[in-house]
């Protein structure tokens, strides 16, 4: 039996705060239960002097109290609350720290800019495919930027510059109106020089793809898609020039209104978007796709992975994670552990007789896909396959990438005329047919295929033998059904012969 | 606590045995745990002399002894079995009876032709919208055909008659091959004339929409729409009329080969194709849409209609049917129960001030759409919304028609760029509207707002006052997020007052 116990994570960054309440269930899942934002300007006319304004604390307590109370609504076993850039550089950072200590309770652990970009690249992982590509991260905050460069094994390069949109804009908008090409020209060349002192080592580091994060960067990409189109959650160099062109060249009124942006980002877009262009034209970036993945996540990733029994544990976050999704669709979870042993047996027995080449990550996505075969049976037993399908595509599996997840629910829609494979049909495929057998080889929920193996019999057949304790007529019915698919997985007839168990 | 149970219903017909099992909560809800269909051809050759075979007998029995089975797995309480036509016109019926319930323990109850075309027309009902329409109901069995009229509320016309698919092709088909004009006019005349007695009582009923059952005219409407087009899972007279010429025309290995076609029922098609071809000439049919309902579904409907609870607890059909619902998706109960609350108190009060004129129908939908709103949550919490409304729209919710679960639906996806009413657009608006009010009302998940109220103030604006006991930051913090979509649900600004209640 797993245990669980809900958590509350809190980013006090320079604009905004973020909360995320999940449950975390040994080993190592997570389950997002609350996600809140609140836009507060912790930072608000902070740089320069360095000093918190006091009514900027006043908010962010006001935000933190709410928080922590809705963090206790969900009986939150932990708040862990880390404030970044405003707090970091702040003099009277005390200040903020203890009036949160006193009025809510909450220790905040103050990071730094490392540490920050080290949860960056925890966060944008847990939730992204990088596709065994390394990766260069962006994440633009209101006091700082982030660049981090990793795989999805382990980052290579951590870096934080005291760059921001909030900062930057306060800078240099001297008005809230119109930003003149001194003015934006001022804000790039102190993000260059910020930059570059590491650019050529972040160079060094010869990434094959970009993302890039935050509030600033997700409202360009929005912007972007509204107005050029293109491929929605990216970012071309040649819109961003010309977004940036538009943006300054409105009054604060009018670019609030610009589609896509939010209105309350309005007066220190212009300042990221300088940070942004900044930094494609230092590192020749002609195009990014985003993520609205951050600290946040960072932090909760990096909360389970102090927990020590993520490894000591003999169950994967994988398993975990979808035994857990099964658990919440209360599937027959013996019916479940019958298909995943028989598609398991099928898959080795056939791989062993020459039938498929499919690796042992494959074998470990059937076994799931096994597992979660009937998840969407509780909302109508009509269309289950499709609605096990929705399922799977949208529960946020851990652990694995989109690829991965694709296969798993395209072999469960196995038998729908809607099948129409993306990623890798021929996997997909076979990996439907065996799951196919399994099933119907236990069509009457009772387990009575003790045994099952697939092999090449002639060249133009395949026999499926198995071993039967009990009455497996329904079972020899189900099979029928499954030749169709079979013949067109594996290009060969199906031959079945059941023999019963002797008696012990 | 309501108290579930599982049944079990067999429908014995000519050419297949069709097993559903479900669970029935009281009052009155049935959630399909099963579905099983095989083809026995129980009425093989058996018309003209009225004998069932042996052989004919002996798959019946033992489809009954594995469908019975299954049932046990399932913990039936009890299992209904009906049989029609075949067993109906059997001289030995009693031999089919007694080997029935001497190996497997039921008891069948065979039932009239009319009795039959009432089931259909209940079995039909419960799963489709008559949108307000006198519908003709059409179902061609192996041996029988049923015709039905009637509207949502009740029937009005049942009629059955010695026809069927099996039966015809039978009698007609001399041997395997193709179906000359000669052999399809007499099948065509014998239909006619069979008809012919009921016809003029048949067409007083003036109905407005057809709808056919069954697996003759299931797999007709396939073949229409991969030969023709058009909409999936309808028929047009003319495309009807082609596809019998094609049939006909082709031996029956070729005929098994139509794209569309059950191979198993390629051999008695023919005689179905007869059977349709003269109803809808008889009665004027130019087009006929389809439904997978048929015996079985009428089983299940009445099974619940003879269940006194349903009429004498105070919960409807729909209410019972939501709730579980509900809970399947392991919903917070107690902030579903509050959100509803407050979203009627809304609907009402803005009613009485004259902002909407929504009726009572749609207040109930309303409250519905409030219970549910957060059922798609257990899948993930990021998109929740699109996840209820994929939930709502696939639950196979009882008591309802399509255009009231796609109103429900839509209004809970309200926050979503997605929505694109269908149905009703206004509606949907409103609800949608009052729904995200009562939300942002228990945002905190703790009941803080105790009464709410939503009143014209003035031209341009409205006014929501609310009184709250306890901190309700977090619900006035939501309801700014309502701004936008109550401005284009109501064309009026929002005002919100929020007072303490009084220390009691």
């Amino acid at each position: 039996m797993t245990e669980s116990r809900n958590v509350a994570f809190i980013d006090l960054g320079t604009n905004s705060i973020r909360l995320l309440i999940g449950s975390i269930e040994e080993p190592c899942t997570f389950t997002l239960l609350r996600k809140e934002k609140e836009i507060v300007r912790l930072g608000e006319r902070e740089f320069g002097e360095n000093i918190l304004r006091e009514d900027a604390i006043d908010r962010a307590v006001m935000v933190c109290r709410q928080f922590s109370q809705l963090a206790k609504t969900y009986n939150a076993a932990e708040i862990v609350v880390v404030a970044t850039s405003a707090t970091r550089e702040a003099r009277n950072q005390e200040e903020l720290i203890e009036r949160v200590k006193e009025e809510t309770g909450l220790d905040i652990n103050v990071i730094s800019g490392r540490e920050e970009a080290r949860l960056t690249y925890l966060g944008v992982r847990s939730g992204t495919d990088f596709e065994n590509k390394t990766t260069l991260l962006i994440d633009i905050g209101g006091g700082s930027t982030e660049i981090a460069v990793g795989d999805k094994e382990d980052y290579s390069g951590l870096w934080s510059f005291q760059i921001g949109a909030m900062r930057l804009s306060h800078k240099f908008q001297k008005d809230k109106e119109i930003v003149g090409d001194s003015a934006y020209n001022k804000m790039k060349k102190y993000a260059r020089t910020s930059i570059g002192a590491s650019a050529s080592s972040i160079k060094k580091k010869k990434w094959e793809t970009v993302i890039g994060g935050s509030g600033t960067i997700l409202n360009l990409a929005d912007m972007s898609f509204r107005a050029y189109g293109g491929k929605e959650g990216t970012i071309k160099y040649s819109n961003l020039k010309k977004m940036s062109t538009t943006l300054r060249s409105l009054p604060l009124e009018e670019r609030k209104k610009v589609p896509g942006i939010n209105p309350e980002r309005a007066d220190i877009i212009v300042g990221g978007t300088a940070i942004l262009e900044t930094i494609m034209e230092e590192f020749g970036i002609s195009e990014l796709r985003t993520t609205d993945r951050g600290v946040k996540d960072g932090m909760v990733a990096d909360y389970l992975l102090e927990m020590k029994e993520c490894s000591q544990n003999g169950m994967s976050v994988r398993e975990a994670s979808v035994q857990k999704l099964g658990k919440s669709c209360g599937i027959n979870e013996k019916h479940a552990e019958t298909v995943v042993r028989l598609a398991l047996e099928l898959f080795d027995t056939s791989k062993e007789s020459g039938m498929h080449k499919l690796s042992d990550d494959e074998r470990e996505l059937l076994q799931y896909a096994a597992y979660l075969h009937d998840a969407g049976e509780f909302i109508s037993f009509n269309n289950r396959r499709e609605h096990s399908y929705y399922i799977i595509m949208n529960a946020d599996l851990l652990g694995f990438n989109n690829r991965e997840i694709t296969i798993i629910a395209e072999a469960v829609l196995h038998q729908s005329k809607k099948l129409q494979s993306s990623v890798n049909p021929q996997t997909v495929l076979i990996l439907s047919a065996l799951l196919k057998l399994a099933e119907s080889l236990d069509r009457s929920r009772n387990n009575v295929i003790k045994s099952a193996s697939l092999q090449k019999d002639g060249k133009v057949s395949a026999v499926l033998k198995c071993t039967a304790e009990g009455d497996a007529t329904l079972e020899k019915w189900g099979l029928e059904n499954c030749r169709k698919t079979f013949q067109k997985a594996f290009n060969r007839d199906l031959r079945i012969k059941i023999k019963q168990a002797e008696k012990q």
